[in-house]
Formats: structure tokens, C-alpha cells, sequence
């Protein structure tokens, strides 16, 4: 355990003088910022401004970004006065000119970028690529250096920070919340993540509330609600705020400096106190509310109306200034109004004064290596998979709970890397309703609240982290991830929806960052999706819906993986596999309830490895020989009414050939050329033929295979059944049959697409039905299926058993 | 505006003998809760508990529900009293089981279903029905008489709650939030609903926030926090709590009964003051914190573990009822426990003293006639088309900001409709970004906190309610629509995945309600989705993601309609049709920018009716005439593209026969079988040709549209250009060029699918080549797109014009 070091404690107030470098070099992210929005040349204004140097589209964001500046000088200030490790989560990302401008400022920008020097040409580039085809986007992008955080979709930035923070005992997260942003659900929900961050073993966040007053054309509401209120709030979140309020620069350095000086003066208090173990209850941390006005120095109107400190400065204050003497004026007098010759020397470098402000090497917070954390990243220490495999003495004989099995190996990966402090496993209260709760053999859930006797598995300690809330699971691993950790994140299937978005900015990030070079490759974020679609016995039809890997499969395919390993050693397989790539999103489902098993640790190792691959002892084609019919499936229960359904076919037409394939990896039905993970023609020909009918049993909604096989050679034969989004509250069977993915449907199907079996088939189809309408009224009778359903096995041998 | 009636006002105390009988209707309920989840006969447990009375499989959740019938019972006896209109809004929706007792015990669910009538065989049926095959499910459902809220996916009853009230001046919604979804995001944004709530002109929202500690499997956050922190969070959300905590029932009934009264004399002061000119500032709205154990009065300890009061008491308390004779005796005790015999008479009816306790009619809160909204429902006036139809005198020549025109034509929704009180338009802060603005000609915003004299369309009567928060304005949508009203939700396109998973929950209430007679139908969700993908100027890849018309495919078909208007007289057209429907969810995408107007009012009405048509004008082939190559195109942007590369293919190859076939409704694209909108086969080949080559220029991922057509007769030969999950902050015609979805490469892939064109086609070939080069070079230099791409028009005559 670090024991923090005295330097961050409380330096003395600043003076006047340094208050007054700071504000220049305030001025000087200022003008850089409006720079960007606006210049194609003369970027030190030492010609007068003509429309050919403002850009033709004008673009970005002005109205936050004086906020994040200040912000920004005032950390340099108290990093350097306390040797602080700080990384700095810009919620309100559009401000992105402001960050690219303190990292030009700080040097960070110039050394990954040499193109972008520090001097007048320098300027003149870092000007004319914002938001310029060909050069940056306009928010805090993976481009940015520093940032581990967009806010491109706003919501995520505290809970990015706190994510950031865990295990990371010696850094302070600096997350600036725009008031717009705090009105949206995830981000209000984060402000509780207090109560899961220990003080003890992790890092401190400080949460800057920037309330500029407006959105894009409102007030917003933090701004407006009554001091009282607003103080009330942040106490009942956790928080001590310290307020900063005002409009005058002199007086605002003065209030922020002491602000900081006091936030990071409680964070060194707090820290010591827990980690000598003075105090062990949650702390009140800290907070700053920060309220200045939007497009704070920028022109107070333009053309009559109302714009510093109002929503019109939100993007562009001066809209025409290319087409518009009278706009070019305006502009040219707000960037003068810093004084450029004051702040950048003749060659256009920022004045040694000033750049003496900023902190050095790593301790710059565009340098921070918490925010590369691929640069940070240790390899996850992984178990056996051996030590871990269900004995599978025959298929389909014996019966396991997979992520049981899964919950086990956690434990172990929870053991290897205990001292590492290197991964964390994620869920909505559900660990152990998904089953995984061997894990509490190795370490607890977090709570930073009260402990009663009886609670469970619950600690100061835990590296377990549920709050009944799917955007700060994936928010808080995001963050974790990002700054160079591993973790997993276990959901009921039908919930994931619930962070769509987020994962899209996720996979979004994930694209542009792995083509940067100087970003260092994070490990993958791993979903297990379990308590699925099939078996929501409680809950019924709101907690049915599959469709989360319809979204994930949208993502460029250097991106993601989506798996469905149909029983436990192919999930533990897959998971382990997982746990070992990096700059991905890999998806997984798999059910918890107890389910035939299939595959012996070997063959699910090569059978997951192939991506899919015929299951010789179901099907009664010979290896080799071409079948009449292919049944095909992906995930548990399809799978196991596929091989039911093999099964009736082999008793009720045995001489039709039958064959089984199982797919695990899903992206093995794409063409090779739209994924690395396609199989290529030959093979997947090979698999499902080019010419006989497949009855294809898929966990979701039919379409996706529809769509991942359509530039396949025998996609006209492929007939794909899955979830029709009809369900309730209702018996495991009855789900299948009412979704009509069921082993009597599905050997229907297939007896329907071969060629006429004769007086032979129509028995066998009398035969099916009649199963199936008994099935039906015993359900309806007993409420419970049939015991010969629902303690099915597989009747046969396996003499030719593979898993290939 | 109505005014409080007095009866409103503060009744007396109850007494003793009044909470005595309503602590034993609060056992009736209790006792009808552990019956559903147990019991399959033997209802009244007139016989000794047996095996074969229990269910064989025990599903549901016990620990939320004897909180909710407590709070139902005493909102009971304040209804009576008061003659209070109230509506119960149950987060907790798995306590399921309460809200059936309740209903039945008040007679509604009785009338509704008269299968199940108020006596001992219709409690038997009532019982065995619950989570039964056949029966009706967990939670509280379309199928539970009163709910207006599923509860399924936890986080939106306050928001739905709020939505209920807007407009309904003499509502109370009674919202109990429980503590698990309390950590939700959602929810957590829910709170700050009070400040866009007018006590003159809504109703009021009572949230009890149901703290029984734990979720699943954890304690939960509220409960655990201090009462300090717990009463400045809801000072802070702008409340004024009232605790009632205990597990004493004679104690607990004496403190809720007066938490109602003082909340309930609250409202009305509120509303009073409010109503008659006294006051004008947002008040501090009551609501009750209720701590009672999870799991109350149920079983204390099962097999020696803690059950009441934690969180084993969350599902099923006594697991094996059935097949066990010591649990199945815990379970016959704790329903004795209620003594059902002082309960119920000898036909099984509540006795008369009880009964007497419900509301009447009406007033009973499972025939509230707000929760059953359709019933409410008065149809929208909507104004004439004709008077808001863009002049387009040819196709192509002139343009037009598409929701320009529809915001013109809103605020004339919103003046037509103006007495009715029953339409508002919510959005994230986006009417005016989204250039719906004229509606603010019409109307304000909503806003209850201080409004400044610069402050631009503000006001407390406003009927535009803008948050920055999908969830809420998704969220009060719902529950304004559930309620009988009528609503337009228009959201950045990216970000309308943030509440997918809202989506998919209304989505399944609709496809249930629409299947029960007695539900009568509700207006239609109207999503327009605007600053599309295409258009991210200031933003960027963080705001391009057009995936959420994927997600809404996946849903029932009965259910989901998108569109995509081409231009201002299609959207508008659209627009008006999706508002006249009911019991649906209509996706509008449509663009915000100036852009090419394509067709006449009259024209764009046959188009949009007809689902698709072929544009004659644009294609080279004769009207009738079978083409070469059909140029299909759905999307603002992809039409102009393709109607820019039939341009291109007139010029360059003039001797190829093109047509040009416009999509507006995507469903029309789908097998008639899988969609009621689905083009007829002889329809779509009309259109496609069935063996000519298809370019699709499509707005989003172009598998959705190899999905939807793969049962096409000329499916193999539709090649689809989209968006590919390439783009930055650049200009538009940049971003077609990342996508290939510009009129160069679809003119290209035109030729490629062509028969060989000889020599005219290499020329062609390469003149293509060229110009695209050209075009990126331009850009990447001047930073604008050329100006004969960014004010192209149709160079050609269109003598044949037809929109049909």
C-alpha cells in the first residue's frame, strides 16, 4: 500500500505575480483556442485579418472552452506545487480546442505530433487542422493527447474518471462536468460512485462541476436551481462542494487557486487518514463548483445580442467572419484582446515565463501515462484452462452450469493478479444470479458503506463492483480499461441495450486509437451476456431481447467478436481467449441454468479455434460424406434442440444423412473479406454445402445470419429460425416452441426441405406434431415441461465424437 | 383551468379502528401476493397444505411486494377521502403479484376479466394463473388493470410518472420508486422532472421511494447512506421528504397514514396557491421515503438464514415448497399468519368491511381511466398539408430545409390543438439545433426556474420540454402517450441509441396492449431523427452512428414503421400520417441542412403512400421501360447522391438505360409476409427488375437492407452503398466519399455492374476517376467541398415528372 508522499500536501497560496502568469497563461489557451476555430493563417495576427485567413467552414465549440482553460492552468499550478500525479477528464469534449491547446502549450502535442511544432508555423498548422478535412476531429478525441475521454455523447465523464481512478492509488482524476451533461441519466447516476472507491488502495477523483449556464439554446438546470438546492445535492451525493463564482479573472484565479489548494489539501488529508488507518469510513471527498460564464472572454454581443454568457456562445460566437468586415473586426479584437505579443515570443514559442508554468515530463497532463494506458498495461495472469474443464465423458450425457464453471475460473484469475491489483469484475447485481459467485471464494464486492453481520461477500476490499446500474458498470470499466487494466463485465442479456451508445463511443474510440501509433493497445472490454433470452423464468417478456450483437455486428470488424459457446468448456474456452486480446469488444453469450455438455476440454479448444465445426456424433452423415440436410445452430439452447432434433430424425427417418454444425464464433459466417474471423469459401462450403438445406437454430433474431451469410454459396438454402419476440413468464420449452425453435420445429423444417420422404415422412411429420401438441397441453396442464423434455440427453453413442 | 375542489384538502386522522382495518385488507393483499407465487389450489387453505397445491415451479418476486400493497392500501383510504383522482405507478413491476391482488380486491380485475371472479374458484384461477404457462406474467404488465409501467427494465417510473402528469391538472401520481432502481441512470435523472412541472396546468407526481435495502444479491446505496446525505439528496432534487420507517405494522400504518395526509395537503396548497395567482416559483413537492424491511412479514429465517428484512427475501423465500415438507410448512404458516378466514367470507369474497375500504368506480386505481389512456385519447387536429407544402416547380432546382417546413407545421399542431392541452414536442435541447424553431412561434419551452429577460422562449406554460436527457424526454413521452395524449420526439440520430433499450420496452408494451381488447389504443411514438449521420459538422464520429433504424427492425412488425423522406414536402406528408396513427412506433429520418427539394405536395403523397417509385425524370429508361441498371436510394443525402450519379451516367454514357427508384417507407422493401407494408412481388420486381443490377445508395449500414430484401427475387443482385463506420469532422461531401456512398462511386459500381461498356465505358471509367480525385483534393486544400458538388442542381428537364 503507497503511503502518500508529504509534497501533496498544501503548498502556500499564490501570489498576485504568479496569479497574474497564470492568467496569461489562461490568455494563451484562449487565443490558441479561438485560433483553431477560426484561422487558416496568420496565426499570431501580425498581419491584419483579412478573409482569406478565416477558415470557409467554421467549426467547433467555443462556448465551454475559456471553463476548461482555466481549469486546466490552475491543475498545472498544483501539480507542480505538490508533484501531483493528475489526469484531467474533459466532460464537455466539444471543448476540444482547449485541450488540444494546453497539450501544444505543455509540449505533450509537439512530441507525439513533430509536424506541429512550438513556433509560429507550428501555430499555424495546430490552427488549420482543427475540424479541417484530413486533420482533427473537433472533440477530445483518441487524437488527443491526454484524454481518455471523448464527450462526443456526453454522460460518461465522471464515471470515465472514476474508472480511471480505481487501483490507481497515487493519481487524482481531475473530471470537469459540463451542466449540460449532468442533466443526463449516466452522469447523474455517477456522482454515487463515491460510495465503491476506497480510499485506502485507489486514486482520488475531483469532480469540477462547470456550471456555464446553458446548452446549445437553454439554461440548464444546475445552474439555475437555488444555491441552497444546489449545495443540498452535492452533500446528499457525498460531496463537500467549494464554490468558485464569478466573472472577474483577478478575483476567479484567486478563488480557484485557493479551491484547488483546498480540494487537494482534503484528498492528502483523506488519503493519509485511511491508509494509516486512522479512518476507514467513507470520506466526504471533495468537489469544485465552478460557475463563470459561457464563452467566457469572448465578445459580450455581436450584431445586438447578448452572447459571453448566454447559450449563442455555445459553438461559433461570430458566425460570418470570412464573408463579414464587420464579423472579422469583432473577431480580430476578441483574439487581440490577449495580447499574443505578451504571451508568444517573435518565433511564435509560448514566452519562457509561461512555459515555465506548466509541470514537466510525465507529470504534464497530456503526458500523464495513466492516460496511454496501453503504456501501463501488464499482461493478465490466466490459469489453466485445464485445472478448470468440465469432465465431458460423453456427449450430451452429463450436465453443467457453464458460467458456474466460468465463476470458477474468475476465482483463479482473481488470485493470480491479486497482488497485480490489475482486474476487476463488473455487473448490475447479478454475479451471483448469474451464477459466477465463486468468485467471492477469492475476493468481495465493494462497499464503502455500512457492514452488517449477516451482509455477504461484501467489503471495503472487493474487487467485485455491482450497483444496479448498466451505464456505470460499462463506464467504470471503460475507464478502467483505458488507463491500462483488464476486467469483465457479466449482464443479463436483454439489459445491455441500456448501454448501446455507450458501447458504440467505445468501439468508436477503440477504431481511430488503434491506428495512432503512440497509443498503446488496452485490453479488450469482455462481455459475458447470460440470464439470455431462453431462460427468463422470473421476469418473461421485458427481459427477452437478443438483439445487443445485431448493434455489436454494425462495428467495424477490426473491432469486435461475438461469440455463443454452447456449453461450459467451450464458454471457459472462449473467455480465457478473451481475456487475452486487446483493443477489441468481445461479446459472449451464455446461459447460467444447467444444460447438457457437449465438448471435452480438447475438442471445445479446437472446435472454438475453428470457429465451427460439424459435430460428427449427432448427424447421421459419416465424416466426410455429403447429408441430405445440414443442422446447423448457435448457442446453448439452440444447440441443444438442434441436436434434438437430430436426434428425432435419426429415430423417425433414419435413412435420411444428417448433419450437425455448430458455429461458436459468429463472425465465421461472414464473408472473409468483411471479417478477419470469415471462413473462407471453401471451407464454410465445406461445412454447410453448396446446394442442401440447412435448418439453421440461432439464439436471436434470424436476420443476423441472414445477414452475415447472404454472400455465402448456399444462403437460398439457408433457413434460419431464432427469436420472433414472442414470449411471457413461461416454462424453458415453451419459450423454444413458442418461438418455433424448437427440436419438433426444427426436425419439421428439415423434413420439409428434403425431398419427399413418403408414406415414411408423413409419419414422420403426424408423428412431430402430435409430440409437439402434447408437449403443449401438458405444459398448459402441469406448468412445468414434460420430464422427458426437460431432462433430455442424448440417447446415443459418440463413437466418432469431434470437435472440430 | 380547473380549480382544487376542497375535498382535496386534509381530512381528519384515521382512527385506530380505521388503521385495524386497513392493516387486515393490507394482509388480504399480502396473503393474494404469496398465494400467486405458491399456490396452484387449495386456495383459502381450507385443506392442510399438500404437495400437489403447490406450484411446480415457483416464480416471482416476494421481497418489493407487501411494501407496494402497503402503499396501495393507504393510498386507498386518501382517495377515499378526498376523492382523489390517482394513479399508481409501480417501479418495482416484478411486485407484480401486489398490483393483481389489489386490483382484484377492488373488483377491477374481476370486471375486466370476468374469468376470474371474486370468489374462492376465482382466487384458485387468480393464483394458478400467475407466472403460469397460458397465464399472465410476472410483472406489472399491459395485461395488470392500472399500470400504465412494466417495471421489467428498472429506471423509468418517475419519468413515465411525470409523463402521466403533464396536463392532467387534477391527477395525483402515486410513484413508488424502489431503491435498486434508484441507482439506475434514469431514474437518478428523473428527480429533476419537478422543474419542467407546472402546478397550474399539470398534475402532481408523489414519488415514495420504497428503501428495503437491497437488490438481489446486495444492499442497495439509498439505504445505506445517511439519513443526512438521504434528506439533502432530496432537498437538492427539490423535495420535501417525509419519512415513515419502521417494521412495527400498527406503528408503520399510523405513520404512513399521516405522511399521505401532510403530502396530499401539500399538493393541494400547492395547487391552490399555484391556481390562484398566489404563487408562482416551483414549489418543493412532497414525497415519502417508506424503510421497511424487504420481504415484510413474510418468513423470518429459512433453513436458519436470514430472510425478512434481506436480500434472500428478493424471489421465491421458501424454495422448495413442494418438494419439501418442512419448507412447504414455513409457507402454510406465514399464510395462516394473515388469517385469510378473518379475510375472506365462505365463498372466498373480501369480506364486506374490507371491500368497503376501495374506492368506487373510477376512483379505484386500476380502472383510473388515465391508465387506460386510449380511453382519453381525443384524435389531433392537424392542419392542412396544402398550406405547408414547399413549392418545388422541378425536381432538383431549388431547395429546402426539410424540418424547417415541419417546424412550421408543428406550430400550427400546436395552435390547432391548444385548448385540447394534449401535444407536446420533446427533444434533448435540440428544437432549435434541429430547425424546428417556428414552433416557437406557437409555444415555449417549459421551464420552473428563474427566467431572465434575455432568456429566449422560455416560460412556465411552454409545451416544448427540452432536458439533456434522452431518458427523460423518451421517458415523459411514454407515460404523456400511455395517458391518452399525443406527442413528437425529435433527437440527434446518434444519440437516439441511448434509450434503445426504453425503445424496445415500449415496443413490447405496445405488442402486448394491442392483443387486449379492453386496452383501448394510444397515439403513436413519433421519432424524428435529425442531424444525421451526414451531417455532423461541428462534431464529428462521435455523433455518426445511424444503427438505430437496425434495432427497430427487429421488432414486431405490427409495431415499427420507418421512413425516409426524401425531401421537405415527403417528411412533411410523412410526418402528418405518423401523427394520425396509434399503437405504434414511427421512425422518421430526416435531415436538417438546406437540400434539394425532389417533389410537389401532390407528388410526395402518392410517393410516400405508394412506399417507393420510380423517379422517371431521373433515369434515362422510358417510363415502363425495362432499364440496365436501377439506381435505388433511400436517405435525404443518398438520393441526392444517386440522382447525381444517374446524372453522371446521362452524361457520360448516355446509350445506358437507368432508373431511378426512391425508397421513403423501408418497410416496403421487406416480403409482404414479414411486414404489412411489404411491396406486393409483382410491385417490388416491378420496380427492381428481377435481373437487373441494383445500386442502393442507402442512408445507414447496408446489411439492413440485405436483410430486409433477401427474400427479393433479384436480392443477388442488389449491391448496397452506406455507411461503413468511416467518418471524422469533415465536410459533407467528404463524408459520402469516406463511406462511398458519393455519386462517383455509385455511378462507378453502376458501370462495373453493367455489361461491358467498351471503350464509352472506360472513358467514363476514368473521367469518374478523375473528378473524384479532383473533389479530394479541393477539399483537403480549400477545406470546403467544390462549389459545383455543394450547389449542384439536376442540370436536366424533367418533362415526365412523377412522384408516383
Amino acid at each position: 500500500m503507497t503511503h502518500p508522499s508529504s509534497a501533496n500536501f498544501s503548498a502556500v497560496a499564490p501570489s498576485d505575480a504568479e496569479l497574474a502568469l497564470i492568467d496569461r497563461y489562461w490568455r494563451a489557451a484562449n487565443y490558441l483556442s479561438v485560433g483553431q476555430i477560426y484561422l487558416l493563417d496568420n496565426p499570431l495576427l501580425r498581419e491584419p485579418l483579412e478573409a482569406a485567413h478565416v477558415k470557409p467552414r467554421l467549426l467547433g465549440h467555443w462556448g465551454t472552452t475559456p471553463g476548461l482553460n482555466f481549469v486546466y492552468a490552475h491543475l498545472n499550478r498544483v501539480i507542480k506545487a505538490r508533484d501531483a500525479s493528475v489526469v484531467y477528464v474533459c466532460g464537455p469534449g466539444h471543448g476540444g480546442p482547449g485541450m488540444v491547446a494546453n497539450t501544444w502549450l505543455e509540449g505533450t502535442y509537439s512530441e507525439i505530433y513533430p509536424d506541429i511544432p512550438e513556433d509560429a508555423e507550428g501555430m499555424r498548422k495546430l490552427f488549420r487542422q482543427f475540424s479541417f478535412p484530413g486533420g482533427i476531429p473537433s472533440h477530445a478525441a483518441p487524437e488527443t493527447p491526454g484524454s481518455i475521454h471523448e464527450g462526443g455523447e456526453l454522460g460518461y465523464a465522471l464515471v470515465h474518471a472514476y474508472g480511471a481512478a480505481f487501483d490507481n492509488p497515487d493519481l487524482v482524476v481531475a473530471c470537469v462536468v459540463g451542466d449540460g451533461e449532468a442533466e443526463t441519466g449516466a452522469l447523474a447516476a455517477s456522482w454515487h460512485s463515491n460510495k465503491f472507491l476506497n480510499p485506502e488502495r485507489d486514486g482520488a477523483v475531483l469532480p469540477i462541476l462547470h456550471l456555464n449556464g446553458y446548452k446549445i439554446a437553454n439554461p440548464t438546470v444546475l445552474a439555475r436551481i437555488s444555491e441552497e438546492e444546489l449545495r443540498a445535492l452535492f452533500v446528499g451525493y457525498g460531496h463537500e462542494p467549494i464554490f468558485v463564482e464569478g466573472d472577474d479573472p483577478a478575483a476567479m484565479h484567486r478563488q480557484m487557486a485557493a479551491a484547488l489548494d483546498t480540494a487537494f489539501d482534503s484528498i492528502a488529508a483523506i488519503r493519509e487518514e485511511h491508509r494509516s488507518g486512522v479512518a476507514s469510513q467513507r470520506p466526504r471527498w471533495p468537489m469544485i463548483v465552478l460557475r463563470s460564464p459561457k464563452g467566457w472572454t469572448g465578445p459580450k454581443e455581436v450584431d445586438g445580442k447578448k452572447v459571453e454568457g448566454f447559450w449563442r456562445a455555445h459553438q461559433v460566437p461570430v458566425a460570418n467572419a470570412r464573408g463579414d468586415a464587420g464579423h472579422r473586426a469583432v473577431l480580430e479584437s476578441w483574439m487581440k484582446s490577449y495580447d499574443p505579443d505578451d504571451l508568444f515570443d517573435e518565433a511564435g514559442r509560448l514566452k519562457p515565463e509561461l512555459a515555465a508554468l506548466a509541470p514537466k515530463g510525465e507529470r504534464r497532463m497530456g503526458a500523464n501515462p495513466h492516460a496511454n494506458g496501453g503504456r501501463l498495461r501488464r499482461e493478465l495472469v490466466r490459469p489453466a484452462l485445464e485445472d478448470h474443464a468440465v469432465d465431458v465423458p460423453e456427449p450430451g450425457k452429463t450436465t453443467g452450469e457453464a458460467t458456474r464453471a466460468l465463476g470458477r475460473y474468475l476465482e483463479d484469475v482473481f488470485r493470480l493478479n491479486a497482488e497485480a491489483r490489475n482486474f476487476r469484475l463488473v455487473g448490475p447485481d447479478e454475479t451471483a444470479s448469474n451464477r459466477l459467485d465463486a468468485v467471492f471464494g477469492a475476493t468481495d464486492r465493494v462497499w464503502m458503506e455500512g457492514i452488517e453481520p449477516y451482509d455477504v461477500s461484501l467489503s471495503q476490499d472487493g474487487r467485485v463492483m455491482e450497483v444496479l446500474s448498466e451505464h456505470l458498470c460499462q463506464g467504470w470499466l471503460e475507464g478502467y480499461l483505458l488507463t491500462g487494466r483488464h476486467g469483465f463485465f457479466s449482464c443479463y442479456e436483454a439489459f445491455i441495450h441500456i448501454v448501446d451508445s455507450m458501447f458504440n463511443q467505445h468501439a468508436k474510440w477503440l477504431k481511430v486509437s488503434r491506428q495512432l501509433q503512440w497509443r498503446a493497445p488496452v485490453s479488450s472490454l469482455n462481455y459475458l451476456l447470460t440470464s439470455h433470452v431462453w431462460r427468463q423464468d422470473h421476469n418473461g417478456f421485458s427481459h427477452q431481447d437478443p438483439g445487443f450483437v445485431d448493434h455489436v455486428a454494425n462495428k467495424k470488424a477490426d473491432v469486435v467478436r461475438i461469440y455463443f459457446p454452447p456449453d461450459a468448456n467451450s464458454l471457459l474456452h472462449v473467455a480465457d481467449h478473451c481475456l487475452a486480446t486487446y483493443d477489441r469488444i468481445n461479446v459472449i453469450v451464455a446461459g447460467k441454468q444447467p444444460a447438457p455438455q457437449w465438448l471435452t476440454m480438447a475438442e471445445a479448444k479446437a472446435h472454438c479455434a475453428a470457429g465451427a465445426g460439424i459435430w460428427d456424433w449427432a448427424g447421421t452423415a459419416a465424416r466426410g460424406e455429403e447429408p441430405d440436410v445440414v443442422l446447423a445452430c448457435a448457442g446453448d439452447v439452440p444447440t441443444l434442440e438442434a441436436v434434438a432434433a437430430a436426434g428425432l430424425l435419426r429415430e423417425l427417418l433414419p435413412e435420411v444423412k444428417t448433419r450437425l454444425v455448430n458455429v461458436v464464433d459468429l463472425m465465421a459466417l461472414q464473408a472473409p473479406e468483411h471479417h478477419p474471423h470469415g471462413l473462407a469459401t471453401d471451407r464454410f462450403d465445406a461445412l454447410f454445402t453448396t446446394d442442401k438445406p440447412v435448418v439453421f437454430a440461432y439464439h436471436g433474431y434470424p436476420m443476423l445470419i441472414h445477414r452475415l451469410t447472404y454472400k455465402r454459396t448456399n444462403h437460398g438454402n439457408i433457413h434460419v429460425r431464432g427469436y420472433q419476440e414472442e414470449g411471457t413468464t413461461t416454462t424453458p420449452f415453451d419459450m423454444v416452441v413458442l418461438n418455433e425453435v424448437d427440436r419438433f420445429h426444427l426436425a419439421l423444417e428439415a423434413i420439409a426441405r428434403l425431398p419427399d420422404q413418403g408414406a415414411a415422412g408423413k409419419a414422420a411429420v403426424a408423428d412431430l406434431r402430435r409430440r409437439l401438441a402434447e408437449h403443449r397441453t401438458y405444459i398448459s396442464e402441469h406448468g412445468e415441461d414434460l420430464p422427458e423434455i426437460s431432462g433430455w440427453i442424448w440417447p446415443y453413442g459418440s463413437a466418432a465424437r469431434t470437435g472440430d
